[in-house]
Parts: C-alpha cells; sequence; structure tokens
C-alpha cells in the first residue's frame, strides 16, 4: 500500500463537517469518491480533526493508503482536478509508516473570525460572525490567559472518541484586533467536540462586558456544560494549522506550514 | 423630497450588476424594492458606478429621495433589516441640493484581487482570480506607470452613458503582494466600460512574462479594443471607495471612507 498526507482547504458553506454522515455531503465523502474516480479502489480517507458543519479549513490534514502508486505531484494535481471548487489539496506528501493524522497530530490551531461592526459585512457573511456590539479586545485577552495551561474543559466541550477525558493543554489563547476584523487563535493539544466554538462564545461575553475576565476561571474551574456561554456559530471557526512531532515527519517538508 | 446618500457593500456573486436589467436579480432591483417596501413609495436609486455581474463593492454609493422624513440612523437600520445578507447599507447621510452619486463624484477606486498559488483556494474562489503561474509583480509595476496621467484609454474599455470620450484621467495603478495574495489599486477620475479588467488583463500578460512593460504603452497609443490581453473575470474585481469633492460633501462627514 501506498500511503499518502495531505492538507485540504475548504469552505466548509454547503457541508455536514468533515466526517461521513448518514446524510448530507462531506468534506470526507467528497474526498473519498474522488479518489475511487480516480484510482477505482474504495480508499477511507482518515482526517486530523472532525470539523462541524459549517466550519472552514486551510490547514485540514487527511491520510489515506492506495494500492496503485502515484507521484505525490500527480495525485495532488488529479485530486484538484475532480474534487468540487469549495475543496482543494494544498500539499501532499508521503505519509511515513504508522502516520495517522488524528493520533499522530501534536498541536491544532483554530481561528474564530468576527466581524466586528455595526453593519455587516456582506463579504464577510459566511467566513466570519458578525458582533455589532464593541468588543474588549484587551478584557477577552486577560480571560483567554486563564485558559493557557493544562486544565479539565469540561464546561467548554464533551469527549471525543473513546476516551473520556476531558483534560487538554492549551499552548496559546489570543485576541487580536484588525479594524473591523477581530479574531480569536487557540492552540492545543487536541480539542473537546464544541471545545473553540464554546471558549469563544464564553470570551465573547467578556468581550461585551457581560462576563469579567475572573469569571472565566471560576466557570472553567466548575467543570460543567452549563457554565459555558453560548456557543458560538460555526461558519466563523477556521481550522487553521495541524502540527506533527518532527520525528513522525521526517519525510514531509512543509506539510501543515499554509 | 428628502435626498439620502449611502454607502452600499455587496457580495455580487448572484446578481447581474448593479444597474437594473430586463432579467435577473440586481443591486439597483434590490435596493429599490427595500426602499418600496419601508415607505410604499416607488423610489429610483442611483448609483456611483454600474458595476458588472459579479463585480463586488464595499464602497459603492447611491442616493434616492423619499417623499416622507426619516431621520438617516432608522432608514439605514430599516434598509439593512429588509435588505438580503448579501447587500448592507454601511453608511448614510442628508444629501447635498444637487447631489449625483455618479455625476457628483471626484475620482473611483477599484481593487482587482487575485489569489496566485499554485492550487486554488477554495474560501476566495468567489472573490479573487485564481493565477497557478508566478507573477511578477515589479514588472506588472513598470508597467502600471504608464497608464498613470490623463489619457485615451479606448484599447481597454468602452464609452459609457451618452459622451463618446474614451479620454480619462488615471491617479494611481499599483500592484501589491502579500503572500499568495496580489491585488491592483487602480483609481481614475471615471473609467470606461470594462476599463479595470482590460487593464488587469493586459497586466496579467505582464506578470507572467507573456508581455513586455514597454509594449504597455505602445497597445494604449493604439487606441484600438482588438489591443487589450483578455479581459479578467468579474469575479475579481471590486469597488472600494468614490470620492467626492469636500465642497459637495459639506454635509457628508465621512462618506465612502470605509
Amino acid at each position: 500500500m501506498h500511503r499518502f498526507a495531505f492538507t485540504v482547504a475548504y469552505d466548509g458553506t454547503r457541508y455536514q463537517g468533515f466526517q461521513i454522515q448518514r446524510t448530507g455531503q462531506t468534506i470526507q465523502g467528497e474526498l473519498e469518491a474522488a479518489l475511487r474516480r480516480l484510482t477505482g479502489e474504495s480508499i477511507r480517507v482518515a482526517g486530523a480533526g472532525r470539523t462541524d458543519a459549517g466550519v472552514h479549513a486551510v490547514g485540514q490534514v487527511a491520510a489515506c493508503a492506495i494500492r496503485r502508486p502515484w507521484s505525490v505531484v500527480d495525485l495532488q494535481r488529479a485530486l484538484n482536478a475532480v474534487l468540487p471548487p469549495d475543496i482543494a489539496v494544498s500539499e501532499m506528501v508521503q505519509a511515513p509508516e504508522g502516520f495517522h493524522p488524528r493520533f499522530s497530530a501534536g498541536s491544532r490551531l483554530y481561528r474564530y473570525r468576527i466581524w466586528n461592526a455595526l453593519v455587516r459585512s456582506p463579504t464577510e457573511r459566511l467566513y466570519s460572525l458578525h458582533v455589532a456590539r464593541p468588543l474588549d479586545v484587551a478584557a477577552m485577552n486577560v480571560a483567554g490567559q486563564v485558559l493557557v495551561g493544562e486544565h479539565d474543559f469540561a464546561t467548554f466541550g464533551s469527549p471525543v472518541g473513546r476516551s473520556p477525558s476531558t483534560v487538554r493543554c492549551v499552548h496559546r489563547a489570543e485576541w487580536v484586533r484588525e479594524g473591523c476584523r477581530v479574531w480569536f487563535d487557540v492552540e492545543a493539544n487536541a480539542f473537546l467536540r464544541r471545545m473553540v466554538r464554546g471558549l469563544a462564545g464564553t470570551l465573547l461575553l467578556v468581550g461585551q462586558g457581560r462576563l469579567a475576565p475572573a469569571e472565566v476561571g471560576e466557570r472553567l474551574a466548575a467543570r460543567a456544560r452549563s457554565q459555558a456561554g453560548p456557543s458560538a456559530p460555526a461558519h466563523g471557526l477556521w481550522l487553521i494549522k495541524v502540527t506533527y512531532p518532527p520525528l513522525v515527519w521526517e519525510g514531509g517538508p512543509g506539510l501543515g506550514d499554509k
């Protein structure tokens, strides 16, 4: 078998998320259909993170194994030729032995994007949350610092897969403003289901003066879903980058660098 | 009559351009329908520039006259509540006596956006032209300087309205690169029909080494449509800003500043 790892960018607007569902179109479904069309084989695609319906990505990482040999250049070009225009394979490498996009990953970086102006932006409407009230980015950054480090994030999300653990290690949680554009970059070893949207929704309460920065620590300590703010909508969320430990990636220069 | 001038932002993807057409949805049509719904009056909306089908705007300027008095705050809010999500009124002022968004305008700034990378960007696909080949931005800037000043631009577009003149004054023509994003800012007193797309298409030939920068001046001097490069597609084009002389705008602080 020939194993490939690749970076996938997509506009999540018309998809039910990354992972195949019983009904509706998914990124995994489109990738598997494209590979079937190219190879005639029934090929399973694994992804680094299951993004929710409507979530976008520039740096999702996926992998697959193919019976017939392909050069990475040919496979990438062929996939981009048959994939729909709202999905693209931006990088491709031969995957190292034993590589799994999810289990081998060292960290994930998500970005939550906000259009912070009185009036909505027509061209940002599918890619950023519109927040009309002014946001206090400094207060949101104070609150965000409480999240950095290893914590039980049960307040902000639910476990993924078989492990019941809700402990995750957040490396970075940072809000940035550039004019009307405000975004939240959050990087962690891994995330719980809905965790970024839960964090963004809670910190948005802080930014609007509806929650004191210090209360975020109390809510985190409570370890109860009821303590989170409203989950921020999916369309503002972007999976930016998945990082792998160098040893896993000896064979994969540049993967995930976009 | 109460006259209003306002800035309009729109995602042009699903519209047949600004100006009302016999068939298909237009920005002007949506604005007039919204005003009819709010006022019960049949109100004509005039725009500063007729953008082609698929062209976007952050700073289109429009004006209308309404029989009943409205505050600018109320009218802007009411319009945004009834307009579709891909159109928004971002600013509104009382229009000065005799103001016409097109005839009073001093200059227009358009931006042509390009995604310059081997692989397309799913989230830029509706808002930037994808160019896979590397672009020589320095060469495009050399060629762009030839266009600055008062020239007969008959090569690059056709006359608008009743005047047969194809002479226009370009104040600025500048290419910028930021990573994979490349854009062309061009400001002029006014533009011919299709002129920005003609200029962008011709300068793209220069950027790809298919036309020497010096040849752009020869093509300009030829004053023949056949001398232009292929017209760049509409979806990369944005109307950024319309500027009015200060005297016209005594009553309109900030209009067109976004």
